[in-house]
């Protein structure tokens, strides 16, 4: 204790990869996963939190044969030797979670889960090592009537968000028919597993390449802009055409037509069959399915060594342009499917579940296009200090605002003058109220509207009327001091 | 990929020290933090998220000195070598942020942080490893304005987690008043720093042993109950008179008279009066300070090494038992106080700072005991599936019922009815909706009021009056469906 050292004087640095979040970002992902959360909750799932770290075991992508599994993941061991991880995604700790409590539980079991995920990935532009998930899923009830119910809620939700039923689309395929075309053009061997993996890629980027691209990548194999060659799959023009016909069947068709397209396409096909009998299935057991936002897309392509059923992606349809005004395609905001298999690997048997997952940072940035000139989240009322030893009775002010439902609070620092309004104005204040010993001295209050003074400010022409009806600074009683904000703040909206 | 291998099947555990948390719980805790998030927001806070993983060296108490940082908190290397711990507070982030973005924050800078933090510390009953805090802060303005603010704050903050205000009080001290009781007693060379951390424990254990006891702690040392004997300060009688005058010197006086009582046993050492001095600030400048549930309490003692002024505590004051009838005393649920050495750190220069940390586990398990008969959390009414090829209008049920508001799902596993009823008693359903093929082919439906029938079955005297009036179970037409189960659910409050 006494001795002394050398003082070790840290950078101050987020992590790499790793970012801080401040205010009206935190704000507008709160209120859209409080909407989120009230529909599910309104849907019957509960909410579950399990711990941010969990035995790598039991996280399943992770073997423990390696002496330090950190791939993807980040890991640490225990005290106890034992290695754990935090978590990368929600449905791994789910898996665990049903697989402990199996017996308690009630079956089928509903729960949603929002929470942070971490990736032990090089972190790139846009690309963050933790993110927030929001997930629901519905574990030990088959298909279809639970994939059916997990559609009406992707959409229930997605609406809930923020977007409006004309600008998106859950896009519904189904694992077993792409098992079904593979069947058809005799590519579901042993041995073409790398085949099919090479055309399930291509097939992922028909919303991009569309037709003439996909062909290549089935094909001989293609070249990019900017002049990089993509190896093909190599198929015969004859299984290219059926490859291509097959992600044509939606989602431009009716959703009548795309399930009897693809039945004339795989109909003879056992997989084919039976996924196509799945999607039926979905049509039946969902409600008024022909009005709602729900198309089947047989293009639609999701990791595929995970799902055993019906897939689901929701898109957004609406056009949207960046701020140097090019057109944005927004694409996926989230997407779900069926996975039979997830909590075999402790249970030893296959327990059904399906769920979705909603891509929460990518629907705030569609929402930020969407509203167009979206208000600037607005700072509080700031109440200057002029007076030191008045401190008590500026505060008074602030607690009948915030009593009065205006964010309101007291500048702290020092006292001069300019230095307080110049807080107020990185402070994104709408109002400051003043009382200095002259207003004092009267009973009275100036207010100070800054959203005005900065708008008069930036206009140079004369609009001198305006301004005498609703001038930027005006006094008013003391007593007054809750109506002048209110009527002053409704200038704004 | 083609090897063969032994199929591992890991044991599905939740890691040893952590705890899943479901339903009624985490929608309680959610309620509260909207509650105290929406009094700091009012307060002029913003919500700030930092990463769960801050480097190891910035995180402070553990410099990167040993080969492995892992002692009290998890720890982990990048890729690039350098030590990572998930955070254990929310204040050294706090920190790191601030020194990173000091030239772009307003200061003084205000602001809140909710969310999850990790302690890797032996796990025992009631202590878990990960844990929810939930800090407001205020840097860069010094003392005593913004810690008056964090007093009033802190009170409007318990007051919004549902504590009345008769039930609670904001206990103030100040570390200053503590140095300036040293130097009264001639305990403040730099030789007695270990007597003076003695004292302090002794002390701080004032509420729980009494005057009688700290008095042995203070001078030859106590023996509990338990024979375990845990040596004294060595004081002499003049000193342990005067430190427990200082102690008695609240709560039980009025707030006058303990300042007033301080001044005497310490006004004329020099810490002691800037401390007070402090205190005097304090009071000046909060409106309406003597009717607030704020007491100035100098037996409040805090992680001292870490504050540096003015110290707060959320403390209960009601009585309450627990589940065997016995008195519980909830003690503290929250504290905080004045640190200006933290950013210093990173900066070189002192930055002031005064925050607080609200006990968000021991605020709800307070409340669960406050609301004596507090009503179990509702399950969701539960449509019956009987006819499966009719899942559709059941879904159709279900969804007019949460149009009106109501919390509704449909049963999604087999068709077995008395599985079915299982089923919602698990759920805690509060009502059950039927519809099989006589219902439906008369275009009734039948309503089973699953609270009522379990208070029936309980209860063996025949009412049968009430039970015709209030049956358990009727038929309504289908298109009553929504007015049918909204009567049910309001029988039940």
């Amino acid at each position: 204790m006494a001795k002394k050292q050398k003082i070790f004087k840290p950078k101050a640095r987020v992590p790499r990869g790793f970012r801080d979040r401040l205010g009206a970002e935190l704000i507008s992902e709160r209120e859209m996963l409080a909407r989120i959360s009230a529909v599910y909750e309104a849907h019957g799932f509960d909410p579950l939190e399990t711990p941010a770290l969990e035995y790598t075991d039991a996280l399943g992508k992770f073997l423990p044969d390696v002496d330090r599994p950190n791939e993807g993941v980040f890991s640490l061991t225990d005290d106890d030797d034992q290695w754990m991880s935090l978590r990368y995604d929600l449905t791994a700790p789910l898996a665990r979670f049903v697989a402990e409590n199996y017996d308690g539980l009630p079956k089928p079991f509903r729960r949603y889960q929002v929470g942070p995920v971490w990736r032990n990935e090089k972190p790139g532009p846009g690309r963050f090592r933790q993110f927030t998930q929001c997930d629901a899923d519905t574990v030990g009830a088959p298909a279809p009537y639970a994939d059916a119910e997990m559609c009406m809620l992707f959409a229930d939700v997605i609406e809930a968000a923020g977007i409006s039923t004309d600008d998106f689309f859950i896009r519904v395929s189904n694992r077993k028919i792409v098992d079904g075309l593979f069947e058809k053009i005799a590519l579901d061997g042993e041995a073409d597993a790398q085949t099919r993996l090479t055309v399930m890629r291509s097939m992922d980027k028909f919303d991009r390449l569309g037709a003439e691209g996909v062909a290549l990548l089935l094909g001989p194999g293609r070249k990019d802009a900017s002049g990089d060659f993509t190896d093909g799959a190599g198929l015969d023009d004859q299984r290219i055409e059926t490859v291509l016909s097959f992600l044509a069947s939606g989602p431009e068709s009716s959703k009548r037509d795309t399930l009897d397209v693809i039945a004339e396409i795989l109909g003879d096909t056992k997989s084919g069959e039976v996924g196509l009998d799945e999607l039926i299935g979905i049509k039946a057991s969902a409600p008024d399915f022909e009005t709602r936002p729900i198309l089947f897309d047989c293009s639609v392509i999701r990791g595929l060594e995970y799902y055993t059923g019906p897939v689901f992606e929701a898109e957004l349809t609406f056009e949207a342009k960046d701020d140097k005004g090019r057109p944005v395609q927004f694409g996926s905001v989230g997407g779900g499917g069926r996975y039979d298999g997830l909590v075999k690997r402790f249970k030893g048997v296959e327990v059904p579940a399906v769920g979705i997952s909603v891509g929460i940072s990518r629907l705030l940035t569609a929402l930020e296009y969407k509203q167009e000139a979206a208000p600037a989240a607005q700072g509080p009322v700031v109440v200057l200090a002029l007076e030191k030893d008045r401190m008590a009775t500026y505060q008074t002010m602030a607690a009948e605002l915030r009593n009065a439902g205006v964010r309101a609070e007291v500048y702290l620092g020092g006292s001069n003058f300019a230095k307080q309004l110049k807080y107020a104005d990185k402070r994104a204040a709408p109002v400051a109220v003043i009382q200095g010993e002259d207003e004092r001295t009267k009973g009275e209050i100036t207010i100070k509207d800054l959203v005005l003074g900065a708008a008069l400010s930036k206009n140079i022409e004369d609009n001198k009327e305006w301004r005498e009806d609703q001038p930027a600074q005006f006094t008013a009683p003391r007593s007054g001091l809750v109506d002048a904000v209110k009527k002053t703040l409704a200038r704004h909206g």
